[in-house]
């Protein structure tokens, strides 16, 4: 097995045991509940997020232990920004990674829930992570919170997706929509474990251009991906967002254009790697991965 | 005025101007989330939770300074909470404090993410809260996503309570709902502030005792209420309860019952008091408040 691929296996494995010990089991009260946020979180995700905080956090020497909570906890709001965005007022989704969407199986009160909970459940468990400091559970915290959050972060970035609907949008416009809706969760990811590791400010910073590339890249392999794939490959539905009447990279500058403009953005993004003088062989194949990615 | 009149002024008027400052203006874009989540956070909201963390606080020393950001951001977390109740698949309430819901004023969509993004800042708000130490964020940032998430806290409670609707419930099993839903959060704001103020362990477990009490008879005087009085009182729709075929102390062991029950509530919760060595003065009359409240 190449590196790259027992790398995000093992990410998957221990992500998945660290995430299991933070939510409550499917057969404690309320059963509703901890099943629909255990179908929702153990759903095959390819656990991007976290593989970015081990990636940066080990390039900087810091050990499993102090990441592997922050990474859960980054997946844990991802999932529940994915259950609320597929509510029937949202995007209105059914499938989701080859399976019904949480509010189709337990019904939407409960979808509702257990995205509320997950976030609870993120920011607790960082809060109680012991093995690192006080003072960085509190940086880490204000780092995620910003970056879930608004005015710049995720949810922003969601209700700007929402206002944008059927309107006409700039290229600017929706590169803005997608730097805050999952640029943000993203970038700090990587920046997390770069913190954690102990990274100085420059190194931050070159992380974080990489990490801005990476997750504008990881957009437009979305947008291509929905247009060039059938529902089936991506295990979600597919050509949804024309259907949405969704801006999307192709539908504003074509897909041609579309694919130059990721392939500078992957360019950006190994510049950036090098201006840190760590290994950063693990970053530059997840940039790989997400470039080429076929769902 | 009354002391516990001008306390309660006071505290609203310094937890809105703290809460003012963590939540971005209504002008800041996306502009439609900020002003549904000003719209459901200074709706005139009676802010006991934060009155709780305040008198609490205060009953051990600490200064307002150290508690203002953890009381805005319960405060928060209740409105969040709130939003999310209120909306179509929970509760479909078209009215609260006597003014449209959140989702009735800017849509669904825009309603789930103000109510997702106010839990977000109140995270955000205690990691950054420089006025008290690392330390002391992570163990308030620990105990409120206890009091607010699963299995024992507010979301499992809001679970429970949908689990409950139309169905057989024992006086019991409406008292675990309402320790969950409504009771942990109560309880964790009091415990904030005895806990900022340096409380010992025998201190802290007299404010819990006092503060789950009170969080009940909360509750069971908003039972009575929604049998007794109009919409116009309440600000939201009265005789929702039944309508709702939801279980009710009243409909279980109906009114006078209920009525003994939340004496001997206040009769507990002062017998608690009673073991804190302070000036619990405040902390009596908060609950005389709860205790008679008309709306």
């Amino acid at each position: 097995m190449p590196e790259i691929a027992a790398f995000l296996s093992e990410v998957k494995a221990s992500v998945d045991a660290r995430l299991d010990e933070i939510v409550p089991s499917s057969e404690v009260p309320p059963t509703r509940l901890h099943e629909a946020v255990c179908w929702s979180l153990f759903a095959g995700g390819k656990r991007v997020r976290p593989a970015l905080v081990i990636a940066c956090g080990r390039a900087f020497g810091a050990d499993d232990e102090k990441l592997i909570t922050t990474a859960a906890a980054i997946e844990l709001i991802h999932t529940y920004s994915l259950v609320h965005d597929d509510l029937p007022s949202m995007d209105d989704d059914d499938l989701r990674r080859g399976r019904a969407t949480c509010h189709k199986k337990f019904g939407e009160a409960t979808a509702i829930l257990a995205g509320d909970v997950m976030q609870t459940l993120a920011f607790g468990a960082i809060a109680g992570d012991v093995a690192i400091s006080p003072e960085l559970r509190v940086m880490l915290i204000e780092l995620i919170s910003e970056a879930a959050g608004t005015p710049t972060g995720m949810v922003s970035g969601q209700q700007l997706d929402l206002d944008a609907e059927g309107a006409e949008i700039t290229i600017n416009g929706l590169e803005n929509i997608h730097r805050q809706k999952t640029g943000a969760l993203i970038t700090a990811s990587a920046v997390a474990g770069a913190i954690i590791g102990g990274a100085s400010d420059v190194e931050i910073a070159a992380v974080e251009d990489y990490a801005r590339s990476l997750g504008l890249l990881f957009q437009m392999t979305d947008d291509i991906l929905d247009v060039t794939q059938g529902t089936e490959t991506l295990g979600k539905t597919a050509g949804k967002d024309a259907a949405m009447q969704k801006a999307t990279y192709p539908s504003i500058v074509g897909l041609d254009a579309t694919r130059r403009l990721a392939n500078d953005l992957e360019t950006t993004a190994i510049e950036a790697l090098g201006r840190v003088d760590r290994d950063t062989n693990l970053l530059k194949r997840l940039l790989e991965i997400v470039a080429n990615r076929k769902s």
